[in-house]
């Protein structure tokens, strides 16, 4: 697997520079970036990992939650700054039902093909629930509801609000997991399991190879947002479908892999976490943080998803909180997540 | 009571075709046909009965997902025919409401009068519930949401996509059900009890009353479709009303006496599968094939509610994850869920 | 405790009557005018409290239910009678978000902070959770959407069968929990308890202080609700605002006081029921009592809100329906609930 992001990398990452300077077909260009990306954030994923072992449970959690989705943080800043609002909210759209959705579904259907029954931590489950709902239904659906009847002004101001209180809420839910109440709710065996990592790379070496990887995917990811506008011509596909279907995938590819071998190998607390906490991360670090960030530039988002948007990221959440509540999960359960996923992949098609 | 229905059906079926004949008045037949429709489904569902005992749980269970809601089915193939789209999609409303509120409520209630607290199957409840969310907020909420901004070719393919999706997820369920997970989330009780039923009938006897009935209420279906419009002139009932309260308590009325039935003999398992596992029926199973079926038709049905239609099956849906979520249940909670259907009722009467 | 409620007594209720004399300015009779509310309403807790334990778990049951939200229901009666429809409706509306946000997050905060892991009956909070359920999305939602279709004549008509079926529902919550299924779900421990406590005051000391009170209450909530006006425009907060968040306050001072000193004594099982019960006590009781008392003021009042207010509802609902499902709370947890009533408060105040 590491063998193939080397390649993928050695050959994509030359390719994306030399087609990028000769103004290759867009959609050629498209695909290597997207398989570029890919690769390279399986790097980041690693170096951050090595990082984290080094650096201890605490500065290694802070780092697995700032790092953890560095990738669409990347490329949704440089579509901030052509402007592209609605594509970066599409791509957040996409974050969190690919991950509830589609990694989490892959999870629990390929896992529970090998395994009758799965179990995952409950408590974990129950907290993740509650702050599904916190940033799915009250931070997402509250600010477009009264949207309808603010001003863009007032609405920005609502969304700088709600904004600061997510990243506080956040870093609360660290504070929380890794000092207060760490192992509080962790069963014993979780805990021994837990002391035999050794890390893939040194210090050093895993900060350049981190250091590097996000440069090139910053290259990548602003000559990426370019093609955009082309590669929906031809292939027919909207902005929409582009930020929550396409931009996801590529996004979130790492996350992807690594939770599938997990529930192959009936770690199913740790690809549970990875699912649900890349969610969390999105809707509760990286949006409100893109909202902040984009204050900077002359176009600002708002906190506004389209109703679209807002109705399947509900459903979605709706839908896992139901399933995950009981800490079990089998390959049906895996299935309904995924039918969720194509309905939804077929609207944002339509649309 | 199987005397009873003997009676009617004695009685009410050559009535049925005398009054067709000689042109009666339509509130008059349709009281007929009503009450002959509701005797015929009881033979259908105890020749369904028999003959799933003779097939074994397997070849059962499919027959009993096949045959529990062939009435509603054919009465809704002769609404379709007619292009009475609104009155098919109203009278799926009013069965996922029938069984979810009225059904379990009446179940709840009355078994909750006889025992302080009952208790089912807790693992069959939350699969349930996923399915639940799955079905009626994914399912129905999102392509109504989408249709808005789509045309109207682009919805019917959104809603055929969706129809297909759910009619494999309802296979997959009943393949997870009666094939991979068969009695894995079941207590040892309950496995042995289920051995020692006895058909009624044999099986050729069950497959002529089974063909018999079915013919006869297809006949019967057909001649009441045609008197929803005086009827409803008659009453003061909207079109809407017929079909989300009249229509689907005809069509459910089998399930409706033997859940009960199931209840007070504290059976509470089997009348909690017969109310959910009915829902999920009509939403997964009907509502998609009916959609399907509609294309044959002049006038095509996408799966398209109205917003008070989906308001309610979702309040629905919500109260019954939330009621079902202990695996117990007891008098106030189906004095919930009937408080719910009145309100519900009321709605509709003044829509 | 007790003697600064006294001391804010004996001066805030002469004040008031002094400055409503000599038409003191607006926003200074506003602010005596809620304190003195505030203070009046911790004795009419103390009386009715001792007068429940006086008269028994049932008859005292039925007292709190009835008196535990009279400060509210007398300053609604009164902005009633001002035809204030909307103030009302934004002040039951804050009622349910300031007891199910506020109250119940700041008790899981601070007995969090003094307890690692708080545990409440987790019996009473999932049938809590379908009464949430049911009034708030049932019984508020429905009426909402079903209005944008019905005539004002049959709204009102829908509202007070809405109102009928809830104050039913509500008796018959009451009649579930003290009578037909009393100590069923409670632990040992807790019904051992209870026998200890020792009224404050005797019979009609309890009843003369509560008549008092309410009549004092009455008064100074007549004058208050005829400031709203002024303030508003004062502080530049909207009626809306006013409503849900300054008189929500105000009215449920008392709850809030006692809910947090009962979790800080880590008594989790009463703050939740004072939290939880609070809120059901106005979505199923104050509301449509308002509702059928409206009937008597020229202009009466449907029972239907805002979207933003119920939205705000709804979420506030899952989210403790979620919260409280596991019977287990944390400081975090109630981190999420104030995050929310934060969230929400700034909407409004934009609004």
């Amino acid at each position: 697997m590491n063998k193939a992001f080397f390649g993928l990398v050695a050959v994509g990452l030359p390719l994306s520079i030399i087609g990028t300077i000769f103004h290759w077909r867009s959609t050629i260009l498209f695909i290597i970036y997207c398989v570029t990306i890919i690769a390279l954030a399986s790097y980041m994923g690693r170096a951050t990992e090595s990082l984290s072992i080094v650096a201890g449970p605490r500065i290694g959690g802070l780092l697995n939650a700032t790092f953890g989705n560095a990738v669409e943080l990347i490329i949704a800043i440089f579509a901030l700054k052509e402007g592209l609002i609605s594509v970066v909210l599409a791509s957040l759209t996409g974050s969190v039902l690919g991950n509830l959705l589609l990694v989490a579904g892959l999870s629990f259907f390929l896992g529970g093909l090998k395994f009758k029954r799965q179990s995952f931590n409950i408590f974990d489950a129950r907290h993740n629930s509650g702050l599904l709902i916190f940033a799915v239904i009250v931070a997402f659906v509250i600010p477009e509801i009264f949207s309808m009847s603010l001003t863009e002004e007032k609405t920005m101001v609502f969304s700088i609000g709600i904004g600061i209180i997510l990243i506080i809420l956040y870093l609360a839910a660290l504070f929380f997991k890794l000092v207060t109440h760490r192992g509080v709710y962790q069963s014993q065996k979780e805990s021994v399991e837990s002391d035999e990592e050794a890390p893939e790379w040194g210090k050093w070496k895993a900060i350049t190879v981190l250091g590097l990887a996000t440069l090139a995917v910053a290259y990548v990811s602003e000559n990426l947002v370019h093609t955009f506008e082309e590669v929906g011509e031809a292939f027919g596909w909207s902005e929409l479908f582009i930020g929550v279907i396409i931009v996801a995938i590529v996004g979130n590819a790492a996350e992807h892999a690594s939770a599938i071998i997990m529930a192959v190998k009936n770690k199913m607390d740790v690809a549970v976490e990875i699912a649900i906490g890349s969610t969390l991360q999105v809707a509760m670090f990286v949006a409100p943080l893109l909202v902040l960030i984009s204050l900077l530039f002359p176009v600002s988002m708002p906190l506004v998803f389209t109703i679209p948007e807002l109705v399947t990221m509900v459903s979605a959440v709706l839908l896992m909180v139901v399933i995950s509540n009981d800490g079990e999960s089998n390959w049906f359960e895996g299935g309904i997540l995924l039918a969720a996923y194509f309905i939804i992949g077929i609207g944002f098609y339509l649309l």
